[in-house]
């Protein structure tokens, strides 16, 4: 049983307590030699902090569930992610900063490596640099579309996103994208009737585009996925009564930060850069977002090694953060990313919650099965805002 | 916070990787001199697989229900129990072969004793043999009613079914069987104004019947429960992406099995019997449904130590299982039947999970204490499925 969106919103107050909210992506890891990448890092600062905190483990989205990461960071802002979906076009379009009008299409695009049949070799053209995607992008753009305004913004490395802007474009379409290689891309398929127009100027922009990368080898193929509308979402401010900013590196996550509605601070570089943030503007917020890529993308490239360097690299972040005093703090992930498995997984994630107001319990370390036998037990990651809230004392009572 | 059974159908991928589920049919128990039959039992093998796996509790329906055995097996395939129904009727039918039309009223059938005054004495008849059942169903058979057809199949020992074939047929009337010895049959009850034709013919049965049996004491009535038609759920295969296979020696079991769509394998006789079977046919599925129902009947007798008995005797089909290498392995129950009750109860059941992509937890114990204090922690039965497709890596991530 869990409190919805809108019960919260008539709880939650305002006051001038302070939460933070540190989320490292891909945390949760799985045993090689009998340690997980957390387990094996030396994180004597995490430690302490659990040690006073109270902890458990929570299932981003479900058991047994691998999240993606809108839906798992959604879920940790509070959003049900059953029932607040962002589609990838949009998340990517928020991200890079586009500012989308309603009746935007936006579209996630890899540049890829296609062979002379036409079958993709690669589906992220060798990670081209980004200074490389700019350079296409700009090349892109010069596209014509009749009636419809094109917009490319590079990403990072491979990736990128085109918004379409014109009249009677629908998001009702599947993408050309088969996620796999040694097939040719597929088919722009409408989902509805009313997508016909947007299928075909989605083709003539992949032809043309096509046509304009012949020699940029090996970035010489597109491919979209994710079609999508700006999601209407209520405002994380409005719901929680706080004034959130989001400290994050990688574009998307600022994107979901954006939608959501929270202020976007302009990070310095690296992990240090990101905490130098928190630092700079800890007096002009009263939650922030902080949310660490570098865990996720060791766990991905199967580096165990590199996972734990970053955790203890985090780890001397901590004391930076616990001089700032603040009210309640939260240190999560979104999902797990074990190495072994240089992927996303279902494996649930370790939090602990520090604050004044806590109900400390034994754990003793800041890892998955320290923290899985901990006070808060385990529980979904949508519930987590609630608790950050009431130990925030900003919410009132439920009913007399 | 749950995935539907339609997310779940989209995200789920076929692979080559083969799960094994085994229930063990009531294996909760309550202790007796401080330990549950579980807990008694010398199960060095499940012991050991224990360690290896990440456990956890389930709770078959919710906290305090008391589930049957049809919303308990349900639940461990994915299926929402109180979502999905399936009437007694239907369970029996189909865990007898027989081949349901749409429009068929199938009930449960009970040959039971009652005195002169007509009162309940035992409600099984004293548990007359599956033979004796046979002949009496033939004699049953012979009965005529008019408009409507009627087959009569044994399922066990005092249990049959019967099935009602005619034009305007309802499912919408209550049972005769009170559940309860000292007091008469109840009368049958239509539920709604269009079970009045299906109330005649059965209440007809159910004299007939009575007449032919006078002299078949201590057969010398019937009880009729579970009035269904055939429940249209939606496939297991089709959800899951699998090729499932059941092995189970007690009809309803099958029933359920192939109400879900899985092939039935003919099951050889006894425990030992049933991992045969599995073994024989290990190459042919990708996904087993092993069902071993004695522990149950042991329990519902009130038999502690046979229920011992029947533990251990399944843990000595441990290694034939894991030899076979399955890539993920569940061991747990349908529900709890402690002995010391004779009959389920709400209590929860242990499980493990054995795959190469679990997280190990620190338990050295198969039993219902031991599996608490689990990595897996405590959860409801309806998200076992989810998690088996997972550690088989049989799912995609949920959106990006």
């Amino acid at each position: 049983m869990k409190a919805s969106l809108e019960i919260i919103e008539k709880l939650s107050i305002s006051n001038a307590s302070k939460i933070v909210l540190i989320v490292i992506d891909g945390i949760g890891g799985l045993p090689v030699n009998g340690a997980t990448e957390l387990e094996k890092a030396h994180t004597p600062n995490l430690d302490a902090l659990a040690r006073d905190a109270i902890c458990g483990i929570i299932d981003p989205v479900g058991r047994g569930i691998t999240p993606g990461s809108g839906p798992a960071n959604l879920a940790l802002l509070g959003y049900d992610p059953f029932r607040f979906i962002i589609e990838r076009g949009a998340l990517s379009a928020a991200g890079v900063g586009f500012d989308m009008q309603p009746s935007d299409i936006a579209v996630r695009m890899n540049f890829a490596t296609i062979d002379k049949e036409g079958k993709i070799v690669d589906r992220r053209a060798g990670r081209i640099s980004t200074a490389k995607n700019r350079e296409l992008c700009k090349l892109l753009e010069g596209i014509s579309l009749d009636d419809v305004e094109l917009f490319l913004r590079t990403e990072k490395e491979h990736r990128a996103v085109v918004i379409f802007r014109g009249e009677e474009l629908s998001e009702e379409l599947s993408g050309s994208d088969p996620q796999a290689t040694a097939v040719p891309p597929q088919p722009l398929a409408a989902l509805s009737a009313s997508a016909g127009k947007t299928v075909k100027v989605a083709n003539s922009f992949i032809d043309r585009a096509k046509e304009r990368l012949k020699s940029s080898y090996p970035a010489n193929m597109v491919l979209l996925r994710g079609f999508a509308k700006y999601p209407q979402l209520p405002q994380f401010n409005d719901i929680y009564k706080l004034h959130a900013a989001a400290i994050a590196l990688y574009p998307m996550y600022r994107g979901i930060a954006r939608i959501v509605g929270m202020e976007i601070l302009r990070a310095a570089e690296g992990i240090a850069g990101e905490f130098q943030t928190l630092k700079e503007n800890f007096q002009s917020h009263d939650f922030f977002y902080l949310h660490i890529k570098d865990t996720d993308s060791a766990g991905e490239d199967g580096n165990f090694d590199q996972k734990v360097k970053i955790i203890e690299e985090i780890d001397k972040q901590i004391p930076i953060l616990m001089e700032l005093n603040p009210d309640v703090v939260a240190i999560t992930g979104d999902h797990s990313t074990p190495a072994i498995l240089k992927r996303h997984s279902w494996h649930p994630v370790p939090i602990l919650i520090h604050s004044t107001w806590v109900r400390p319990d034994s754990v003793r370390q800041f890892s998955e099965n320290a923290c899985s036998m901990g006070g808060l037990g385990r529980f979904g990651a949508v519930e987590v805002m609630s608790l950050l809230l009431a130990h925030a004392l900003k919410t009132a009572k439920y009913l007399a």
